[in-house]
């Protein structure tokens, strides 16, 4: 297992995505502009490590922060927060992770700022700590929906690179095969960037799963020809009504699981589910450069002037989704009152 | 509209489509080692233009043979069909077209060779001069399936590069465009090899075609999102029960299609139908190279030792089309019946 995301105190130390699976480089962040392009970027990515990644950010800006007077050192936290809420719309976890950064702030505005800094450290340890044992224990949720011998189909990277440590669709086949379950995962290879041939086979081959790369297009057949016996995949934000917004090509898959009869499983934490959203509809979808779709490295692949579409998520209504797996237990349809409970929990 | 093919006595030059759309460079084939070479490497692609392709290799060898008896040029023709049917498995317009070369042999073998070699050429020329009067009429025929103002997904290229000129799927966008049809076509880039993204766009941008690039990956969402009206297609085998295999990715489509009740089309002349196999389980399915995936042009994308599957196509049950469009007319569901009375009159 490996460690995309670190504290080090004046600096945050992630693993520059981008390079993978050529090169495994490490990037150490210095300043929240820094941070917000890394996040922009992809240079780290996947919803609970760019939660993560946001509050360390936060911390970092306290820490380097000079300021005595509560009043300018909150407008300097704001500044940080507004600069990194607006790297990436659609993952929920980053809006979640900066609203418990704020929170420490205001309601603690009557302490001195020395202390409210390190509260704000503390915090964002604690969000990190808690995204590890959280994984930890959706693997295990998840793994009970793993029959003993299971070929799993996967797509774009929720695994360790996409979390503080355990990954949490990777976190449900590490659970399993740590179990001593037969898995062999076919892993989508994530058109335009690539999440599933760059990351999922390289962290997957990494811990010794048996992982075959398929491209996008081989999907359904695959799902005939190889006997998948479920697919699992990550969140980036559920609404409360548990339709699912997720990497781009998540909602073709989950249709052609339905038309293949095989279960569909989400796997995410709790801080995935954004409450003020009833409805997968209401979620923002990000929509990325042109250049993601008409290059690939350094190759050319499309005309100059042709039109692109470059939504980078899609949304799952919940009717295709088997079962979505918390840290808080598994979720079956229907999803309404399962979510609300958990959120009264949270 | 652009010929990607073209007989010219002692060879044939056809365009290099592993170079599009960054440069459109012509190829002067001037044997059959060399055709056999660019059918294998995709240097020229698409079951219809492979079966031309086929006839004129058959030609240029009878050109080019030096043979007066007729025991050795037959043997000499026979190993040149045998090299150019060891190509490609899955495309029936390869032997469709080797067979009817071989049967304009066995039937004048009676006569002097030179008279067989000019027999050849004949033949080869029909088969290409008919491909082009096929692919009009299918473009006819189909353009009536289309409504006045359509949003038209289509995969992988089924245009003018994939045939002798007017294309199968991108000849009823032509037609359709050409009788005032307002049209925006959806290219998925359809990989591993891209030839949406490299040829479908390059040609309808010649054309004027307003056409829109998406990846794989967005096809479901973009049917849901942008009001796909139907999906076309074009085929490399037909089976006699209406089964289709076609460019990888195709299988997906029509269950997206199915899903989100959009019409599924496929458009094919009558020289795809095999009237040897009863069901798309029946089809050879080829399987190329791990490199395809690994690699986008020179840049890696996957670790060196992962797994990979890389199905060049896959097999549509009949049940998800919603037409099959031939030169001969619009053949709809149960298929089985007016595809042997085509068949019968082919």
């Amino acid at each position: 297992m490996i460690r995309s995301i670190e504290w080090k105190g004046n600096s945050i130390k992630i693993i520059n995505q981008k390079l993978l699976p050529t090169k495994l480089v490490y990037v150490n962040i210095k300043t929240t502009k820094e941070l917000a392009s890394a996040i922009s970027d992809l240079t780290i990515r996947g919803a609970p490590a760019i939660g993560v990644a946001a509050a360390f950010g936060v911390a970092l800006e306290a820490n380097l922060s000079k300021e005595k007077s509560f009043k300018r050192f909150r407008l300097k936290m704001e500044k940080a927060i507004s600069l990194l809420s607006n790297t990436r719309p659609t993952a929920f976890n980053l809006f979640w992770a900066l609203k418990r950064m704020r929170e420490i702030i205001e309601s603690n505005k009557n302490k001195e700022v020395h202390h409210i800094k390190r509260l704000l450290i503390e915090e964002a340890l604690k969000i990190h700590k808690e995204d590890e044992k959280i994984c930890k224990k959706i693997g295990e949720n998840g793994s009970r929906l793993i029959p003993q011998k299971a070929n799993i189909m996967t797509h774009c990277n929720a695994g360790s690179l996409a979390t503080s440590y355990w990954g949490t669709a990777l976190g449900v086949i590490y659970t399993s095969v740590k179990k001593g379950k037969k898995i062999r995962v076919f892993a989508t290879e994530t058109r335009p960037l690539l999440q599933g041939a760059r990351l999922t086979t390289w962290e997957l081959l990494l811990n010794g799963v048996d992982v075959t790369l398929i491209t996008d297009n081989e999907a359904g057949f695959i799902m005939k020809k190889e006997d998948i016996d479920c697919v699992v995949v990550g969140a980036d934000r559920i609404a409360t009504n548990g339709d699912v917004a997720n990497k781009i090509g998540t909602y073709s898959l989950a249709i052609l699981a339905k038309e293949h009869r095989i279960p569909f499983y989400v796997a995410a934490p709790t801080s995935t589910f954004d409450p003020s959203i009833k409805r997968g509809e209401e979620i923002p979808i990000e929509q990325r450069s042109r250049d993601e779709i008409v290059k690939i490295g350094t190759t050319r692949i499309a005309p100059d002037d042709v039109n692109v579409r470059n939504y980078a998520f899609d949304v799952t209504p919940a009717r295709y989704i088997s079962a979505i797996v918390t840290e808080k237990g598994i979720l079956k349809t229907p999803f309404k009152k399962k979510i609300s409970s958990i959120l009264g929990r949270r």
